[in-house]
């Protein structure tokens, strides 16, 4: 959580954070700053102190919406530092970073980096500023990451905000199955009143078009996957697929805020008709595993143990799995879930790769365990978020039936 | 152009460009990929050689449609790099982009460096190569951009994306004409069928809607703004806004192509019912400079001589500018225009600071002059998106009427 922050900062021996970019798609910022307007700016948090923002002239108004003590980059007089600079901008960027730095006492210490800039900006400009100022230390984190660490549990505000999302993506989910219930059959394939085959691609339209509706974004864009496709995770759906019955189709759908705010996850495997014997005997497995895992999850604790334990009940049904055989492309292939917030995947992470992610209170997470046989032209997934509360419950943000069979006249 | 990379990359004394990040929503990969979808990658173009696309595995296929020799990044081998570095994350990948330098004969040398990658990471990943190999140098360049000198110009395939965005632009802003003059005014607001008045973040859902429908994307939203706000450039317009008859509305509108892809950036200014004496003298001024200002592109000619002849052109009527009082804010108050391309503001620059930039062929620029009079509660902005053909003929490249009033019953 945000009021993490010191303790982190402490814990990775930073004194200071700086992140740079836009509020709106761009986590850290965002994530400080709150839904601002702001295109552009700096931030700066000393440990133990308030955030100060720097912000351009015409975004005055926006940036005072963050709460923080602001600073107007104007008064840094960029055309004058342009000038001693003959004109070349990196040298009075890096000038006018001097300046700030040093009149807020970030001359020296450690501070980490965060946010976003194209790499050459950002490589010219950090290297530039710790030439200036020798005793200051940048620190970029990769896979060990303080932001991350703080965002991974949070207060009620953000949950309040992932809830949101999850009813908008779950009252998209019910249109989507009214409007594929809502035709008819010939021949065995979904088709409108013309007799004209749906396609996926019919399907995708229409989810962009109700959640634009509900004023939310789509930037990861939506799984709808039937058959062969549903048996492979990372297919998104080919949008000239027709809709057969009795076909699996993996439907995940992951929309976030308007402006890169917080996203919600989501999945559900449907059969239009009926389901097959091979395909009903793959989704009760996963229903199984589901609930099961469901009401094993414990605060606090290890995330890699669920994935090890789902592996374990798949195996028990005779599935492979990445445990038993990493190179695996059918059976368990992936891991069990992942931290949402501002990133569609962050903290806890629940591989078995890593040793220290715990479902610590405040975390929210997916739970997706799935079985994938694209030879056999079928995969199964089943997902929703999980808010591990304070109390020490796990609550479901948004319920939906976890129903396979969608009923076609 | 593309075909202008090999002699920037002299002009710029650099041996080879590197770009980072994903395909889409990343304009120097996207630029040299085409539209595929590659979440992640690296792309190394030595000067007088085709690229070299390293990809991960999941997305062969993808990158294989770059049409570049491809590279799987998988045989590099990371989980090893990641044991030798003893789980240092940022070790391992200096350790894998090393390799991959070396391998390719890129260990010294002049490489620019382009894309997307949290800062912290860009600053200490291409720190850390830079010390394994001190016969290299990393120049990032600000403010003058071999990349965004090779897109200031575009190619016939380039022009008939951004002309496929004006089509999709224009029939959404016709759309919106069509809604707004629909209704009917009550007491001179604007209202729906049952009298309720019709709000700015009414109209502005509809456009997502429209959009979405037609496939492509907002990524930097819509400035629909009424009276005092039509009246400050940067103002996006105020949702909860009624549409006062008579009022000036700035509709400036820059959708993209799904994926990050190439924008269209258009402007209209509108009354609704009519248009008070004062708005329709501002308006006639506006419309002449447009006029007068596009009738006077000429190929090759330098754009901030456009800048200054606005400014003079409105100084005649006796508005004030930028070029008599930089600090107004009232009057003529920003630039003339900008280039498009995949991003919404790139070259050739009209501002009167840049003295290089050029309407050479192949470029497309708006051309957006504007009247901006906030404490009289109006503003009036026109803009095209105009093409500088090979053949030295400009071309809008999507027409719709310059008209100011929407009738309204």
């Amino acid at each position: 959580m945000k009021s993490d922050l010191d303790q982190l900062m402490e814990k990775h021996d930073l004194d200071a954070i700086f992140i740079t970019g836009p509020a709106q798609h761009n986590p850290p910022m965002g994530y400080l700053t709150g839904p601002i307007h702001m295109t552009g700016g700096d931030l700066i948090k000393k440990r133990g102190s308030d955030p100060i923002l720097f912000y351009n002239p015409m975004e005055r108004d926006e940036a005072a919406k963050s709460g923080y003590t602001t600073k107007n980059l104007a008064e840094y007089r960029f055309d004058e530092l342009l000038k001693i600079s003959n004109g070349n901008i990196l040298q009075a960027t890096i000038l006018r970073y001097e300046k700030m730095l040093t009149e807020f006492g970030f001359s020296s210490g450690r501070i980490g980096i965060y946010g976003k800039m194209d790499v050459g900006s950002a490589f010219e400009i950090f290297s530039g500023i710790q030439q200036k100022l020798p005793e200051l230390e940048f620190v970029g984190q990769l896979g060990d990451s303080l932001m991350l660490q703080a965002m991974s549990t949070k207060d009620a505000d953000e949950v309040d905000r992932i809830r949101a999302m999850g009813v908008i993506t779950t009252s998209v989910v019910t249109k989507v199955a009214d409007f594929l219930t809502s035709h008819k059959s010939k021949n065995g394939i979904l088709v409108n009143s013309e007799g004209v085959p749906i396609v996926v691609g019919d399907v995708k339209k229409k989810i962009n078009l109700w959640l634009a509706e509900a004023g939310v974004e789509n930037p990861e864009g939506t799984i709808f996957a039937i058959g062969r496709d549903a048996g492979v995770p990372h297919s998104s759906g080919n949008p000239k697929d027709i809709l057969n019955l009795g076909q699996t189709i993996v439907f995940d759908i992951f929309p976030s805020e308007a402006g890169g705010g917080y996203f919600y996850d989501f999945t559900r495997t449907w059969c239009l008709g009926y389901a097959p014997d091979e395909v009903m005997d793959i989704y009760e497995d996963v229903l199984e595993v589901y609930q099961t895992i469901e009401s094993e999850l414990e605060v606090d604790a290890l995330c890699n143990q669920y994935q090890d334990r789902t592996c374990e009940l798949f195996e028990e049904k005779g599935h492979p799995t990445i445990k038993n055989n990493p190179q695996t492309q059918e059976g368990y292939v992936h891991s069990l879930g992942h931290g949402v917030g501002l990133y569609i995947h962050e903290y806890p992470r629940f591989s078995s790769n890593v040793k220290e992610d715990r479902l610590a209170p405040g975390s929210v997470v997916t739970v997706e365990p799935g079985l994938y046989y694209p030879e056999r032209g079928m995969g199964v997934r089943l997902e929703n978020t999980i808010w591990v509360r304070p109390d020490g419950e796990m609550e479901i943000l948004a319920d939906y039936p976890l129903d396979l069979v969608l009923p076609v006249k």
